[in-house]
C-alpha cells in the first residue's frame, strides 16, 4: 500500500469539486494522500490533533483549502513542524478576496505557503507538496521536471495561431 | 473584589496601545475584565482552552483582538456558548482590510460580533460587551441609557458652530 | 404564546430569501421573534420609534439586514440600550464590500455588532443573538452548547473522505 | 443679514479643518451658510428635526459630511425634499472607501449628491451647491461662470512650463 | 409642449436598459428631458457644445451615464454652471468600482453630484434632479414631499411580516 | 534648436515633483518635450485644442499626468491618432487606485498606454515613449538597447550580497 | 504577402475569444500581425527569444493578454526595444483586477504600455498598436484619423434618443 | 564551510531592510544561504540562470521578494523543480495589494508558495523554507520544533496583563 504523504484537509464537503484538481495531480505523480473533511471553527481540536500527529504518522506536507474567514491553514499550521499550504477557496460575494488575506496574511512565526484562489490553486498546492517532498526524494524531483517539460512541450507544439 | 465578567484576548502586546479605549471604557462601566494576550498561531491550545473554561469561570463575553490573518476570535467562537466580539487591529500594508475579512466572514455555525477597525472599534467592543450583559444586569443598562444620553447631550451643547 | 426577543428589520421585502436562515435558526432554537421591514430612508422615524421602544417591550436583541449604503443597523443601534446585530446584505455591483463596510465602521459610542455578508450571516446572526440571550437563560445556552456538539458530530462523521 | 441658504452638517468637530474649503468657498461666492455638528448615531432625532424642518426655514441645500459607516448624509436626506450633498471624509484605516460607500450607494427613492472624498470634496460641495442655489439665481449663476472663468485663466495662464 | 428641464447623456446605447428607472420616474414627476447618447471619448466637442448650450437652451440639470473611465460626466460638468449628476454604470470586470472612482473623485473647481451604481442610481439620478429643480418649482417639490410620503406609506403598509 | 516630439501635459502644477523622472530620462535620450499644465476639466477646451494640433505640430507621442478622476490622458487620446501614455498619480485616500482606473479602462476606440501608479510611471512613460519614436529613428532605439544593456550590467554588478 | 508587423502573444489558448477583437481590429487596420501562444511561466525562454528577436525580424510592436499573475507583457518587455502592450485578461475571482496589476505596476525601466481589462483592451491595444506603427506610416496614421473621423460620425447619428 | 540551502533573490537593493528577518531567523535556524539582487524585468535571463542551475548547485528552496508587478518569484519558479516562496513587498501606492496578487495569482502548472505582505513574511518565508528542508533533516525539524515551543512558551509567560 502506498504511504499517504500528504494530508489534505478542507473546511466543508462543499469544497471537494474545487479540490479535484488537487487529488487528481496527486495521483498523477503518485503520491500518496488522505482527505479530511474539518472545520477550524466547528472541529478546532479535531484539526490541531490532526495537526500535532501528522508528522509522526509519516505526512510530509499539510494542504488546507477553505474560503470565507479562512483559518483552517493557520490553525494547522500552528502546530506542526510541517509546512502547510493554503488554498484560498472563491467566494459569492467578495470573489475569494477575504479567503486569501485570511490565509496569506500570517504572523510572525507561524507562515503558511499561500498558492492562487480556486482551482488553479488547488492544482498548485498538489504540484508544490510534491516539490517540497521531491527535495528528498530524486525520482519525484525527476516527475517534476518531466512535467515542466511536457508542460512547456504541449505549449510550444500549440503555440502557433493560425 | 470585582467579579471579571469579561474576557479581554489580543494577539500580541503591541496591540495594547489599541485596545487602551476598550479598557477605559469597561472601567467607566464598572465592569470587570481580565485581560490576556495569546495567539492562536503560537498557542492555539491555550486560547482553547481559556475559551472552553470561560463560561464556567463567570466569564459572560469574549473580546478578541487581532490583526492580519486574525483567527484570534474565530477560534476562541469556536469552543465557547458565550458570544465573542472580534476587533480587527489596522495593519501596515492593507490598512486593516484583511484584520476585517479574516474576522467577520466567519462561517455558518460560528459568529463573531465584529465592530470596526482600530480604536474606534476597541472602544465599541466594550460598549457592545456591555449592552450584552445589561441584558441581564438592569443597573448596566440603566449605565448605558444614562452613556448614550450624555454623549447626545455632549454633541448638542457643542452642536452650533460659530 | 411565545415571548418575542428578538426584532428582525430587514431593509426591504427583497431581502427576505437571504434572511430564511434567520428564522430558521431561531425557530430551531424556540426564540420568539417578530419581522419587520422598514427602512433607514424611508421611514426613519418608524425605525427610531421601533428601536426606542423595543427594550420595553420586552425584545433583546435586534438584528439588522440591509444592503449598500446600509444604514439600518447603525440608525437602530442609536436610539436604543439593547446589542443590535447587522447582516450586510450581497449587493450586484460590489459583492457586498458597500454593505459591510456601512454597518461595521460605525463610529465610537454606537456599535453594531456585524457577521458575515448574505445567508452565512444571516443564520450566525440568529445564533449570536441566542448566545447573547443565553447569557440569562441556561437552558438557551445549554441548546447552543448543544447545537455546537451537534454541527462538530456532524462534521466528524463525515470527515473522512474515500 | 445674509440668509442661510446652506445647511452644513458635519459628524464631529474633527471635521472642521477638513471642511474650511467649503466654508471659504460658501464665503467667496457671498452664500450665507449655517453650521452644525451633530451626529446621525449619536443624536439621530437632532439630525432628523434639522432635515425636516430645513425647507420651511429657508435652506436650499444640505451638505453633509462624515467618515466611515457614514449615514449622516442618508439620514438627512430621508427627512426633506431639499438636495443633500454628501462629503466622505478620509479615513485612517481604509482611506475613506468606507465613507465613500456608505454614502454614495443610497437606495432608491433617496438619493445623496456625493463629492470626492476629503478636502477636493469639501470645496466642490460648496460649489455644487451654489449651483443648485444659481437655478434661481442668476447673479450666483453668473458668479458660478466667472468662477470657471477665472480658473481656467489661471491654468492657462501658467500652463507652459520652461 | 413641455420643457425640457433636464438634459441626459449616456456614454452607448447599452446603457439605455440601466437608465429606463431615470426616464420613468421624471415622467413620473412630469418634468421634460431630452435624452442624448455622447461619448467623452469619441465625440468630446459635441459633448462640450451640449454642456456649453445647457444653459441658455432652459436645461437646468445635466444627468449623465457612463461605465468604466467614466469621464462623460465631469467633461460635461467642465463648461456649465448648471449642476451635473452623474450615474457609474456597473461593469462586468469590476463591478463599477471603475466608473465610481472615475465619477466621484473629481478635482476641486469641478464638482459631479455622484448617485449609487447601476440602476439605483439612475432612479435617484432623476429625483435628485427633480430636487434641484424643486429649489425654485414648488409645485414640483410638492410632488417629491408626496412621493416621499408615499413611499414611506407603501412601506409602512406592508412593514409586519408574518 | 532640438525638435519637440513629446507632448507632456499635467493636470496640475502639483504634479510636477512626481513627474521629474519623465523629463529627466527623455533629457537621458536626448529627446525633445514640451510641458503644459492643463486641466480637462478648468480648460477643456485647451486640452482638445493642445490635442489636435499636436500631430501636425511634430509630436509624435503625448504623456498626460493626473489624479483621481483622471481624465486628461483619456480626454487628450479622444482628438489625435498619435498614441497617447497615461501616467496615474498616486493619491493621498486611495492609492492611485481612483487615478489608475480612470486613467486605464478606456472604452473601446480610445486606447491610453497606461503605465504605472507615481513615480516609476512617469519615468516610465518616458522610456515608453522612446520606444514608441525609435521605431522610426534607429539612433534612438540603439539608446534603448544601450539603456537596457546598462541597466542589466548595473544590476548583475552589485548583485551579489555579502 | 503582408508583413507582419505586430506579434500578438497570449499566455493561454482560452484567452482566444478576448482577444478576437484585437485581431478584426487589425485586419481593419490592415496591419499585419502574427500570433502566438505561449507562457512566461511554462515556457520563459521561447517568451524570452521571441521578445529578442522581434525587432529584427520586422516586428514593430508586441501585444501581451494575460490573466492572473500577469507576468507575460512584462517578460516580453524585459528584453526587446520595441514598445509592449499589455492586455489584463478578465478572471472568475477578482474580476481581472489581479491581471492589471500585474501588468501595470512595472518597475522603473521596463514599461507596460496596459490597456484596459478583457475585450475592451483587447481591441484598443490593436488602434493603440497601429498609433505607434502610424508614427512612420502615414497611410496608416490617415487611417486611424479616418477610423477616429467614423466613430463619431456614428455617434453622432444615432445620437438623438426619441 | 556551511552549505549553502537557500537561495535568496530580492528584486532590488532598496528590498534589504524588509528582507533582514529573512537572513536573521536562517542564521538562528543554522540554514546556510546566498543572497542575489537581480530583476526579472532587467536581467531575466540571470534570473532563469540562477533558477536552472540552483538545484543542482545543491540550493534546496529558493526564496524571492519583489514589489509591485512582482514577477521574480514567478519566473524563478518556471525553471525549477525546486519549491519557491514569493514575499511581497508591501508598496507606497497600493500597500502592497499589487505585490501579493502578481505572486500569488499564478496559473497552473507553477505554483509560488506565498507568505504575507512585508516584513512578517520575509521572516516567515525563511521558517517556511526550513520546513520544507526539514521534511529531510531531522536536526533541523526539531529546531523548528523548538523554535515553535519556545516562541509558544514567550506568549504565555507574558500573557496576563495586569
Amino acid at each position: 500500500m502506498e504511504t499517504k504523504r500528504v494530508l489534505i484537509v478542507m473546511g466543508s464537503r462543499s469544497d471537494l469539486p474545487s479540490m479535484e484538481g488537487c487529488m487528481k495531480q496527486l495521483d498523477d505523480f503518485q503520491v500518496g494522500y488522505e482527505v479530511r473533511v474539518l472545520s477550524a471553527h466547528r472541529t478546532p481540536e479535531a484539526v490541531l490533533e490532526l495537526s500535532k500527529t501528522a508528522c509522526e504518522r509519516g505526512i510530509q506536507v499539510i494542504i488546507a483549502a477553505a474560503g470565507g474567514a479562512a483559518h483552517l491553514a493557520g490553525v494547522l499550521a500552528s502546530s506542526t513542524p510541517l509546512p502547510v499550504i493554503g488554498i484560498p477557496i472563491q467566494t459569492s460575494a467578495l470573489g475569494g478576496l477575504d479567503s486569501l488575506l485570511s490565509t496569506v496574511q500570517m504572523p510572525q512565526g507561524v507562515p503558511v505557503a499561500t498558492v492562487a484562489i480556486g482551482k488553479s490553486g488547488a492544482r498548485n498546492a498538489a504540484i508544490l507538496a510534491c516539490q517540497m517532498i521531491g527535495l528528498n526524494d530524486k525520482s519525484l524531483q525527476d516527475k517534476i521536471v518531466e512535467f515542466k517539460k511536457e508542460q512547456a512541450q504541449k505549449v510550444l507544439e500549440q503555440s502557433i495561431v493560425e
